[in-house]
């Protein structure tokens, strides 16, 4: 008899007759109660077994993290916490889990440990809903740039060109570190690698993006980009997955509106459909919280926080107000910021941009028009600027907790202005002369932006590390799995 | 005004009001029509210009690939090929195209020149239509297992196992060829590069996957994967995409179920809603053919090779009825073989897998029970085969055209079976102490596949090569862009 899924099975309207389900022991109570899990719901299904009538040796074999099928009538509960339950009839052990070795005990593992046991971590109720809220979100993801017609494009992950600016590249390789093959001046020959050419990790797919939406008019990337950045923080891996929309004909204020939409579509999908995970996450959250000083613990539960962004716009705020909050802010008349905000100009710290969301306007905030030199090539230079106050359209969203969670601008849609700025900077127009065609022909206002989905993944899990929204972290010093 | 997408404008039953529309000129007729397209479909709105009043140099400026604002009346057409057209009231050039610079012209193009411009040659018809077909089949993908409760695992990118054994791997690095730092032996000393460890691009997420297969019970992965093979093919890339679903408790029949039910249900939802974009590229393909000779022209056109798909169970073949039905054919009796197939055990070349689908069977055919020693450790060896002709439970889904489309398996669940397996092959259980774990802990029967995306995009668009179907190909000497 085919088996049905967990989620099915606690779904059931019609009970008593006979089910098979397979599955995962998390807890075996009284050598009778078994709650059954097999990944489809966050929540198990009490398999009541008859102890009496089993043999000694199956009973002991009845652990955590044993694989078991299960026959029997499928019932309403007596018990409380469930309304359905299956009175078993035939129990077989799939697969053994010596409880002396099994390392996910039904007890608190702390979060480094079960990094280390990334492989095992997710048969825990906190990661099986972490990584189901994670998936549901993608999907989130890819539901609303389709529905609204934007064509999803795979941009190059293996890239040749370095120039996208974004950050340090980790290299891509044939070949050898021995014997590697030299020029005559004694420099690697990469005209001996695989691709004819030095070729490093994407940072972005924005640049080629940018030549899709040029044609298909609105586009979406979502693939895992790179950062060889030796940044050991909560906030950063050395590979993760981005969401880069780019959209022809769109102004900045399109682009907020774009972002503002979009981040709002997708939390409202998952509160839809992630019910049982996200309550669970939200208590997660309350019980960490109860051993924190109450100064340090959120003013509202998970839950509430995700209502919050659906209820309320994003605070937009140019760079030139924000700036003028900052240097009139408390912790910068007396000195508590590491870095002190003098003048226009500055570049924002994580301590600013967190100041600003959670101490003063204390919702998400989106600070635009920021000054040129502080911001990539390919952003579109406001006009009517006064000289050493030039500024382009970029735009950041800060999230509470999260800090940066979108970074996007208008583009400069002007061939001469785009020539002139990457020669400032040093850019070789040979390196980027595909992306300069875009200007050359056919060019036209547009924007995007990139999103980095684990910290969309974090702020939606109520997680603080974004270690533990990733199946298998890539970290400095650690690739392991 | 705001502006209306091009698909909306085509689709609207209301006429006779003012409309705003943004695109590319395709073509210019008679100083007169403009065929303007914005990417949301592949076809275009007729804007009539009123020439008369319309300045010269305006005029002059319309040319094909320019962007454009055109504001007028929509209105039905009195011309064929359109229903609704735009009486233009106002136009405005957004970005110019110089006809005697920009390489995308209205004429056809050769599929080698449009490679070269990959950052434009989306905006030609083929294209167009082949990247949204490629979006929306991926988004097939996405709702065939979410709709199923299946959960998207992104499995690593960079990779510090190297015993996936699908393929020769790209390094990945942050260490300088120059100066490499070395151990006392003399060797690259690799506790020094980023990950502390060598490091590679991923070949395929399986394994990883298995171990959330153990905890989730059904996943998939979607993401990019490489081969650094020097095929210069026009089945291979080095950098493609792969789905990889696995799940628990699946059997190889179960897996084989999945795969066909799967690849149907993709199959039809892009018939469901690229029917434009087919209908051009099932004309394109007759085009084509045209210059063949008769003998090599498909027997079906695009659209009757996809409903045959859905309309035709795959047939399922083992491994060894095929090596009979083989080594009897014509091709092999008469020496037309590349590789003559003399006994059990040897290895299908593509040309044996093209004869059983294309001239034997003459429908996608499963192969399924392959000897043992042609096949990865973590397949699952069959119970009761003769010593010497032991067979393992793989399956390899073969299509007309394309060949090997999905390669799967049922995974060797037993513990002491698979280190047995692993040690034969000289890989350390150190290595893969984590895949082991799944199997000391939990273990049970499951099953999954890969299938190559490109390879389903070529399938379905009727293109014959695979630099074809992905925005930017990654290929022996080439990763321009």
């Amino acid at each position: 008899m085919k088996h049905t899924k967990v989620i099915d099975l606690l779904n059931s309207t019609k009970t008593l007759h006979e089910v098979t389900a397979k599955g995962w022991v998390r807890t075996f109570r009284n050598n009778q109660f078994i709650a059954l899990n097999d990944g489809s719901t966050i929540n198990n299904i009490q398999c009541v077994v008859d102890f009496e009538n089993t043999p000694e040796e199956t009973l002991k074999r009845i652990t955590t993290g044993a694989a078991v099928k299960v026959v029997g009538i499928l019932q309403e509960s007596q018990g409380k916490g469930q309304n359905v339950e299956i009175q078993v009839s035939k129990i077989s052990i799939l697969g053994d889990s010596n409880p002396e070795e099994y390392p996910i005990q039904p007890k608190k593992h702390s979060l480094e440990f079960l990094r280390e046991n990334a492989h095992l971590r997710v048969r825990t109720n906190a990661f099986g809903a972490i990584m189901r809220v994670r998936s549901v979100l993608s999907f989130a993801v890819h539901n609303y740039f389709q529905e609204k017609g934007f064509v999803y494009v795979n941009t190059p992950i293996i890239t040749g060109s370095d120039a996208e600016g974004a950050g340090e590249m980790f290299k891509v390789t044939a070949l050898p570190f021995d014997k590697t093959p030299r020029t005559e001046e004694g420099t690697v020959n990469y005209k001996e690698d695989f691709f004819g050419k030095e070729t490093n990790l994407t940072v972005s797919g924005q640049l080629e993006a940018e030549t899709y939406a040029m044609a298909l008019g609105q586009v979406y990337t979502f693939g895992p980009t790179f950062r060889a950045e030796n940044s050991n923080t909560s906030r950063h891996l050395a590979e993760f997955w981005m969401i880069e929309p780019e959209v022809a004909f769109n102004d900045l204020d399109a682009n907020m509106d774009l972002a503002e939409d979009f981040i709002q579509y997708v939390i409202k999908y998952v509160l839809e459909k992630c019910g049982d995970d996200l309550a669970f996450l939200e208590q997660r959250l309350l019980d960490e919280e109860k051993s924190k000083p109450q100064a340090e613990r959120s003013e509202m539960s998970l839950l509430q926080k995700l209502n919050f962004v659906l209820e309320n716009n994003f605070k937009r705020v140019s760079y030139t107000e924000a700036i003028d909050i900052l240097r009139n802010s408390a912790p910068n008349k007396k000195g508590k910021f590491n870095y002190i905000i003098k003048e226009w100009g500055a570049d924002l710290q994580s301590e600013h941009e967190r100041y600003l969301v959670e101490k003063h306007f204390k919702c998400p905030v989106i600070l635009f028009d920021y000054p040129a030199n502080i911001k990539a090539f390919y952003m579109r230079l406001n006009d009517n600027t006064e000289p050493g106050k030039e500024t382009v359209r970029a735009m950041d969203i800060l999230f509470p907790g999260i800090g940066e969670i979108v970074g996007g601008s208008q583009r400069e849609e002007r061939y001469d202005v785009l020539v002139k700025k990457m020669h400032a900077l040093g850019i070789e127009e040979e390196e980027l002369w595909w992306y300069l065609d875009t200007r050359r022909f056919g060019s036209a206002v547009h924007s995007g932006f990139g999103l980095g989905f684990e910290r969309l993944v974090l702020f939606v899990t109520g997680m603080t590390n974004i270690r533990d929204v990733i199946p298998f972290p890539r970290t400095p010093q650690n690739a392991e799995f």
